[in-house]
């Protein structure tokens, strides 16, 4: 155990694809709780690509950002080490899904995170199934693209965090899910996991053509993690009353500050009377939230829901880690473990 | 009265532009009708952008397409002639909205047709707002962009058929319409007819800056009738929870067969949360339209929404309307007098 918090500062906004340079790590003293409150001492970091729109100058993304001299946000699961607080005890383990931070310790009031129950999923899970990749999935699938059994849905970065329920989710609702995903590799877990079928992009020549095939009635869903050349090539294939949920942009991570320039497609959505959903589970009340954790959790419990974490050991890591979700790399959910 | 029934027919699939010498006018028999069918002279060709999808090679696009050799497709509204029906008697009024196509005469199934009540409304209006452009702006702006009191709405090609009655209904649904058009004059027409202000685009030098001081709270509906410069415009001005009903892409009518590249903005969809609904009017079943079009006769009978037309005279300009419409000429409703 550290004498000291680590903490990871942002030194400048990136330009383009985030770099290790772009933050400093600093040592502060360990924080130290108040009344009614608790310190929480970090065991994963939860890395995923919406911190990318936080580290960037431009105000108009939704939320605060981080701006340079500041913690670096993100969630977190961690043990209480103190508590002042009589609703929680030392030795608890605890989420905060945003507002840990990068860092080894943070304090907070019990009311302000969840308290994982590591007899009902291992640790890791109340990071994915069971923290927010777990409720976009769910939200984002039966709620902003009102999925419907047979549908066939199409998932980008499928071997993601949110990718990887959102096609187990397809399955269980009766649906056909096809994988749009960047190696042999992660198409293999793809198909272990329930997706029917998938393509690997980065061995596609004609990624709308391949898709063509792989959806020969069209395209009836489509859950979109990436935009760019994804987006670009369902655009192409889209079934009569396709729905199409907007949830990442991980393709222009490195395009942030410069205007995306490409192939439009507006005459093909007004053909299909696609409907496409930009979507921020932020939004959603506390109620949906509890619904989707609640169905979650049993599939979980039933086996129906697997996972892989892609975990990168260490601290120090963190920026690397980022990077690697950021550049497709990462094979199931992001985490560093400290 | 012509002893013979003109007929323009398609030549080729237009390159682009439409020119009038993709099609060629014919003189064919006038047709007879049938047992219980009528013959209709017509009054009026309805001249609607919808036309350039038709003639086009791409089968893609929605119902059936219009093929070299076969008269051009059209609504049109027209006065019996002949009657072999007991419903119906010759002199009466009729509207075919699609099946009329560009020629003299046409004959239909009584059950085919809308009588048209001149005592209600001047005949040019069962082509408008009581006909399907009315009904295209009650379903697009009610249902596609579920538009609410105070929303402030963007509308494109706000002079044009569609257009000029989506303003209406949006002040009459208590919202603040902003009108979008290609002309002084025709913005003229648009604040007499109750679009609060409005974007003469042809004489703005940065479209997404004068939106942005048009609609200081942002963008909360946008009827699209034109795709291109306007949609990415406002694509950056959009409020939180904005709703855009993609009606129209007249802006591409010189584009057809080609890519349309540019910029896009769907992490500001993302941001935004928007949806973006795909629309075409022939997917409402007949109780809408009936719903519209009794709510849109009453307004019209009111005073409530006005119309102005565009009308070219003689038969033989017909191509000429259509490549007005398509090149934002036209101000109101466009219409060929026979």
């Amino acid at each position: 155990m550290h004498s000291m918090n680590r903490q990871w500062k942002l030194k400048r906004y990136p330009d383009g694809m985030p770099t290790p340079d772009d933050w400093e790590m600093v040592e502060s003293a360990i924080p130290r709780p108040g009344r009614e409150e608790i310190l929480v001492k970090a065991l994963y970091l939860d890395i995923s690509p919406y911190m990318r729109g936080k580290i960037n100058p431009t105000r108009a993304y939704y939320g605060s950002g981080v701006e340079p001299g500041d913690t670096m946000i993100g969630g977190a699961i961690g043990e209480v080490m103190e508590s002042n607080s009589d609703r929680i005890r030392a030795g608890q383990l605890v989420v905060s899904d945003f507002n840990f931070g990068w860092q080894d310790y943070s304090v907070f009031d019990p009311d302000s995170v969840r308290i994982v129950n590591p007899d009902l999923a291992p640790v890791e899970t109340w990071l994915d199934a069971l923290g927010v990749n777990g409720v976009t999935a769910y939200l984002g699938l039966f709620e902003a693209a009102s999925m419907q059994p047979g549908d066939t849905v199409v998932v980008s970065a499928a071997a993601g965090s949110v990718g990887q329920i959102t096609g187990q989710l397809a399955r269980i609702a009766g649906g056909c899910p096809v994988a749009v995903t960047s190696s042999a590799e992660k198409l293999e877990w793809c198909r272990e996991i329930g997706f029917d079928r998938g393509v690997d992009y980065q061995n596609t020549d004609n990624l709308a053509e391949a898709l063509k095939i792989a959806c020969p009635g069209g395209i009836d869903v489509y859950f979109d993690n990436t935009a760019g050349a994804i987006l670009d090539a369902v655009l192409q294939n889209l079934a009569v009353g396709a729905r199409i949920t907007l949830c990442g942009t991980t393709s222009l991570a490195s395009k942030f500050g410069q205007p995306d320039i490409g192939d439009r497609y507006w005459r093909q959505i007004i053909t299909a009377r696609a409907r496409l959903q930009g979507f921020l589970v932020l939004d959603y009340p506390q109620h949906r939230y509890n619904e989707a954790q609640q169905r979650l959790g049993q599939w979980v419990r039933e086996g129906r829901i697997q996972h892989r974490f892609d975990v990168v050991d260490g601290f120090d890591k963190a920026p690397e880690a980022l990077i690697r979700v950021l550049s497709s790399k990462n094979l199931g959910k992001q985490l560093v473990a400290l």
